[in-house]
């Protein structure tokens, strides 16, 4: 399943003892559409934090139910509250796995330059307030491109052991009062691109230049790295399967 | 004051004797900005209904107290709720008024094509599951420019006499799988834009031709024109006035 959620009133994909998650939703909403008692576990590509957005989250689960997946499209939104929603599914073979199979991750955060808050765009934009200089923070974001140890960008309580990581793709983009950061990897550690994202920010301020930015990567040491900022500029926008995925 | 709100949380604009307003959080933004005990009417171009949006609604206030505008912006801002912000303000002749001053105004109805709902999209579209086709909708549209006699798209319940409105711009745009209304004139009635974009709609179905828009608009009865859509595809996106305003 292709998924796409508003991630704002939600603890994040994975399911929790309390509260809302959108792991809890689409299984709830599965469990629904195939008409049966027991849970049905729905496996995604990752986990998103609290308040991170998606619109290309991939999730699969296992069933015996033969159902067309157009059919099981309209059952599961018709079952999935507002804020989630299953844009395409298909069948695939007991060789996919939404995370192992994953070769790529592409993400997306939003900047909004102003002094004033846009209610319009509150939910998606992380906001600041003075105006960044987005030339020193496109020349960090490039220093990152290629493989590094991301030590100095992750968040502790991560139960993953290597900080290493390849990025494929690192740039921002400017679209009129906002900037927006796109970065595609392997995979991701704890926190990783809020952090890459609050340590940006100190250059676009000429807090740090990027030389700092490589003294920061190879000191590999959360210390070093600048604040993990705001889940809600934040969106899981593709993920990249070897597997052939073609959606009905 | 330049306002822009997100209406989903929303009775509307006009202040109420229960419930949320955007009236009603304006104006107790100005009193704590001001620091006054009394409360200080606080007039909009036009009232929008429950849910409807915002990125354009002028309004104004009268005060002895005299403050720098750009530091009563960010004094309001304080003061406001995340789903309302001033985006900025200006000071204005005794001779200006909000709502008698405005010449013309500038809406736009966002209508979502797209058999699965869109979470990221859902507080400020209308979906349509169905295809629908533009080219029919469009010949609608152009045949209202013009000064005409709205009542097929007025809902009773208004207390205005007239229901003649000259209007200057009214056109379809296709923006992906969205198709935006964009409708300016001198005034609406009650309920008129979401009337107007419910008509078209079932043009846009083909249950409804461009002659068939003719015929409506001279019957003058409510009965011929199509359904009230939903108010979370609409928002006020400009308020023109003869005045010159320009803001700080």
């Amino acid at each position: 399943m292709k998924i796409e959620y508003d991630g704002t009133d939600f603890l994040g994909w994975q399911l929790q003892a309390e509260g809302r998650t959108v792991q809890g939703a689409v299984e709830q909403a599965v469990q629904k559409a195939l008409g049966i008692q027991m849970r049905v576990p729905v496996h995604a590509s990752g986990r998103t934090d609290t308040g991170v957005h998606a619109v290309g989250q991939v999730a699969h689960f296992d069933t015996d139910i033969s159902r067309p997946p157009i059919t099981l499209v309209d059952a599961l939104n018709h079952w999935l509250p507002d804020d989630v929603s299953i844009l395409a599914a298909t069948r695939v073979s007991s060789s996919f796995h939404s995370r192992f199979s994953a070769s790529r991750k592409l993400y997306r955060y939003r900047i909004l330059r102003s002094s004033v808050p846009h209610p319009l765009r509150e939910r998606f934009t992380h906001r600041v307030y003075e105006d960044l200089h987005p030339s020193p923070m496109q020349l960090c974001a490039q220093r990152i491109i290629g493989t590094h140890n991301f030590a100095s960008f992750t968040s502790s309580g991560s139960s993953v052991q290597s900080t290493v990581r390849c990025i494929h793709l690192s740039e921002w983009r400017e679209r009129g009062d906002e900037l927006h950061y796109f970065v595609e990897s392997n995979g991701f550690t704890y926190n990783m691109v809020r952090a890459l994202v609050g340590t940006m920010i100190e250059a676009g301020r000429a807090n740090l230049s990027p030389t700092d930015m490589e003294r920061i990567i190879l000191a590999r040491d959360r210390r070093y790295g600048g604040p993990t900022v705001s889940p809600k500029g934040l969106m899981l926008m593709h993920v990249e399967y070897d597997y052939d995925l073609t959606w009905d």
